[in-house]
């Protein structure tokens, strides 16, 4: 094949064109070629990155786009396994899982998102199961997930989800590029929510109390009465949603529909009054600043009079010896003053 | 008076040194004649106001800073005016409160901090109440306030409150410059808290039933149970502190001491566990990153080519023509390019 004079790709790479073309079509191998184009931190692909998701972009914006969390123990994997299960099978439509996990060690795969663990669902053909892209840091998961998403979409997977560890900050991660968020949670003794971050809940529409099956069904009910009045007490989320709260089982497949309905109505309500536009344009120009911040503190740190500087700076305004503007006068100063 | 060479007062303005030995006099008159200087915006004002935080920055960390925010309707300035008092003359203790409303014209003083709606506190000696600065951005307004928290506690303030209204972002920037964060509420018809913004309640330490007299004592009682109960499912703060819900009443008196041990006991754990040190570092050290991200944001946009290039490509990536990725790269690109 020949590439174009723009990219020069790197042995085993193809054109861009290649990619393209594949993605669009739903081929399944050429989506996880380009998948791992977009995870490399190799400055010869960036370039092909780039242009492949420049020339498939048209074609994205389509799909339920679903954040999951859980409290450890809860039974994501299986949740999401019976739930997948159920959008092919009942619903006939097609599911990619994607993971955000920055605690992912690089040289072993992230264990969210390992097959064996969603074991039905990844045995099927309509579902497409990535691991979390290996990083050492959330803001370069997150980058590549952001952008995987779009692959899938433009590959033409209707549904995404976007699963979460409970911890570190990948949730607000996550919320940031989804439609829907979701967390899964077992009944307790009332102290189910004890091992989560508290900013969860406030980004949470839909609670689910898995596990509500055999000698555990009574308190799943239970439980989801108590945090269902509790949510109700609690202001509409601003596009005027009320989070909801099911009890649900993996292994019956109780709950499920209900929960998939739910999905359903949010997207259906949220495209009627235009706020799904506005949010997807708000989340998109928020990721625009953020990476343009990130990118403008990388230059001032990087600053030489700065990285002399910034530590005793930091350390005066810690211990109170300085105060927060007067540390930022001095900083900027320096940078902005000729090298 | 002789003028300091590093120093030029303007005409009505004193040299730093008398600012900063009347402030830490605990002079009332100097204080508020600092506060001013903090407030002004004019260029000539700011070498001056640097000067007095940093003669009086080592007098300063040890009061208990509240912030309150309250429903519209839920009486928070009788409450204040209440809760003042009980500290005055039941506590022994003196009081400064400061407002954050960024919407307070500049020409008007702001409603809040209103000497006629506080009445009986602006009576008391041991009480100071300023009213918000006026500034049309919030991030003018949440600096002065920062700054005049600094001022009010090394004139020897033991108690600071800075309230705000219930919309804009105000509440996040006091909760930010604040160790306990109060919210007061009316009982309603489990629509309570309809009126305010979801992360307020993540970021509460006490919810206040306001208005428990009389034919609605009955009803706030209620309304407190159901919402102690709701709060108690939901994951402590960070520090370990279970938010509390207390009926009260200006009117009275009743449940003011209850919420002021509450703010003690507070205080009193995070002393001892060491969390309220970290916290101020954290908030300081906070401050000062965004400060100099926002300055580092004003450079960027002010760069010709930014300048020029930016709305185009903002649409661009709202509209879904670009990447957020290969956005901020241009961008960046064009800001790096020498001038």
């Amino acid at each position: 094949m020949t590439a174009p004079a723009a990219v020069r790709p790197r042995r085993g790479r193809l054109a861009a064109a290649e990619y393209i073309k594949g993605v669009l079509a739903g081929d399944r191998v050429m989506l996880a070629r380009a998948i791992t184009v977009i995870e490399s931190e190799l400055a010869a692909d960036a370039a092909l990155a780039r242009e492949i998701l420049d020339g498939v972009i048209h074609a994205t914006g389509h799909a339920r786009r679903v954040g999951i969390t859980g409290v450890p123990g809860a039974g994501k994997s299986t949740f999401i396994d019976a739930l997948g299960l159920h959008i092919i099978h009942q619903r006939k439509e097609n599911l990619a899982v994607l993971s955000v996990d920055p605690s992912s060690p690089i040289s072993h795969g992230s264990i969210l998102g390992d097959k064996t663990r969603m074991e039905r669902l990844s045995q099927e053909e309509a579902a497409y199961i990535r691991p979390s892209p290996a990083r050492n840091h959330l803001g370069g998961v997150a980058r590549r997930t952001r952008e995987t998403i779009l692959l899938c979409e433009a590959a033409g997977f209707r549904n995404v989800f976007v699963e979460t560890v409970g911890v570190g900050q990948s949730e607000t991660a996550v919320r940031s590029m989804t439609d829907f968020f979701l967390l899964i949670m077992i009944a307790g003794a009332g102290d189910e929510l004890q091992g989560i971050k508290r900013g969860i809940i406030e980004m949470t529409d839909l609670m689910a109390v898995n596990k509500a099956d055999g000698d555990n069904k009574l308190r799943a009910e239970r439980a989801r009465v108590e945090y269902a009045s509790a949510l109700h007490l609690f202001p509409p989320t601003p596009e005027g949603w009320t989070p909801l709260v099911v009890a649900c089982s993996s292994l019956t497949g109780e709950g499920l529909p209900e929960i998939w309905d739910a999905v359903l109505d949010h997207r259906q309500a949220l495209e009627s009054n235009g706020y799904l536009a506005r949010r997807r344009q708000q989340q998109v120009l928020a990721w625009m600043r953020e990476l343009i911040a990130d990118g403008l503190e990388d230059l001032f740190r990087q600053h030489p009079e700065v990285r002399g500087h910034l530590p005793r700076v930091e350390r005066d305004v810690q211990d109170g010896r300085m105060t927060s503007f007067g540390a930022a006068q001095t900083l900027l100063a320096l940078f902005r003053a000729k090298e």
